[in-house]
């Protein structure tokens, strides 16, 4: 069965053997457009309708690997007896989805407290889906905080992450991409000697940046990094995927250094990943201080 | 036949009544890992040494839409006689790629002579697949020029695209991602006049950024945007998808207005890619009156 176009992009459903195969265009925008047909399709709410009632859960860890909470899973009596697991990695962070029954439920929450207790600080969202972006935006806006970056190797990712979020605005003052050495100097205000002493890669440097971005936008947090993206430009002291990012609340700063692996791309996507998370870190701990 | 992993997602090959079907996971770094053994099992060899001799053409517009270079390649004699065109559209470009064997060489050659005719300007590349954030570059590279940007509609994704390119910095010095009004008083050095008698979104604001980022970041050539990328802030005046789009290269300055559809995913993707090709189609203005 056609289901419609969207532009010159076709959606089909086929029925064969009491199964249904829903073909879809590729581009995410077509493929939003066309899906609800699908749905609203009578052999596809027949299929609906033959599911068994099912719960889902989510929970997403920043820090540890795919395989360590694969492992943890595992030891805490793992997939079966109406509950599905399935753990993947998406952007730095690995998410866990449980899927269950009704007779599966105690089996899954044994699972969740499992995963709760090996990984306390990791285990960051509970069936909140919300991009990471978003969580920062939500807890500088709870605790009336603006924000500003300042950005070297990830040159603009992060505000294009940031803004990507409706109503980013309210908390989100700006930033400066500050690729060039000059543009650090005259948009940040970093003495040339610490870019001297020490080089535009640099924990000083960063740090510096933070600060400048912090008082120039008149921000109450700035975020802020510099690193070597690749492919060239690297040396055996300072190796391509160094990076350094650095958080400046004002009550002090934090600065941390990395090495990334992976090419250019992966470098930046990482960068921009670990700069969200260690702010989305920094706050909460604003917040526990707080209370 | 299992081909191996990268990491947990495996990559399989089967073969089915002479077809070959491979079976790749779909993180693009994975895909790149398990392709080359896709492409050596001795299955893909025989069906390599099969196929015909072909060659492959790209042409790339920006301008004209996906059915108008259809309904052009179509009275051109279309495919056919050795000849597969595919027309698809790719980050507001639309590109065709030809493919043809000797037989249908200069049939090939007639559709290329009629796209050419039909779109002079709009065709901006042949064979060269390298992205719009690449050919600008080079293009400021071979005319000795640097680029800055001020950001607002699209906060860090024009920088984030240039920055994408190894060798980024030799041409682009920085940009500020000038969110709240404030900061593009503080960081464009835009008149609260201008922004009091205009407002943030209007042509004027867009004109300034761009002169002040130029000025700023003592670049060649500047680049500005501001508009409304919804959900919210739209007005009958000022619609959601308003953008102004402002290049400044010191020999005047080129302000522009458009009207985006879609979310605002949408919008900032396709003001993201304007500010790409507008800033292209300049520099090649500025090479033809520089010859």
């Amino acid at each position: 069965v056609a289901l419609g176009l969207a532009g010159t992009a076709p959606a089909v459903l086929l029925e064969h053997e009491g199964r249904v195969v829903v073909l879809l265009p590729g581009p995410p925008g077509e493929l939003r457009r066309l899906w609800p047909r699908a749905v609203a399709h009578e052999a596809f709410q027949r299929l609906l309708a033959r599911r068994a009632e099912r719960t889902q859960r989510l929970l997403r860890f920043f820090g540890p690997s795919e395989s360590a909470i694969a492992r943890t899973l595992a030891e805490a009596g793992g997939e079966g007896e109406s509950v599905e697991a399935t753990v993947c990695a998406h952007d730095l962070e690995i998410h866990v989805d449980l899927f269950f029954s009704k007779e599966g439920a105690s089996r899954a929450e044994g699972l969740i407290d499992a995963l709760r207790t090996a990984f306390p600080r990791e285990l960051f969202a509970l069936d909140d889906a919300r991009p990471v972006a978003e969580l920062v935006l939500a807890e500088c806006r709870d605790l009336g905080l603006t924000l500003a970056s300042a950005e070297s190797a990830t040159g603009g990712m992060v505000g294009a992450r940031l803004t990507d979020i409706p109503g980013a605005s309210d908390v989100y003052l700006g930033g400066v991409i500050a690729y060039a050495d000059e543009a650090k100097e005259r948009h940040l205000g970093i003495p040339a000697e610490i870019l001297d002493a020490h080089g535009a890669v640099s924990a000083e440097t960063a740090t510096a940046m933070a600060a400048g971005a912090r008082s120039r936008f008149g921000a109450a947090v700035a975020v802020a990094d510099t690193g070597i993206a690749g492919p060239s430009g690297g040396s055996a002291e300072k190796p391509v995927g160094l990076v350094y990012l650095a958080i400046d609340s004002g009550r002090g700063s934090s600065t941390k250094r990395f090495v990334l692996p992976g090419d250019r791309e992966a470098v930046r996507a990482r960068a921009t990943a670990l700069v969200l998370h260690l702010l989305r870190r920094h706050l909460e701990a604003f917040r526990d201080s707080a209370v």
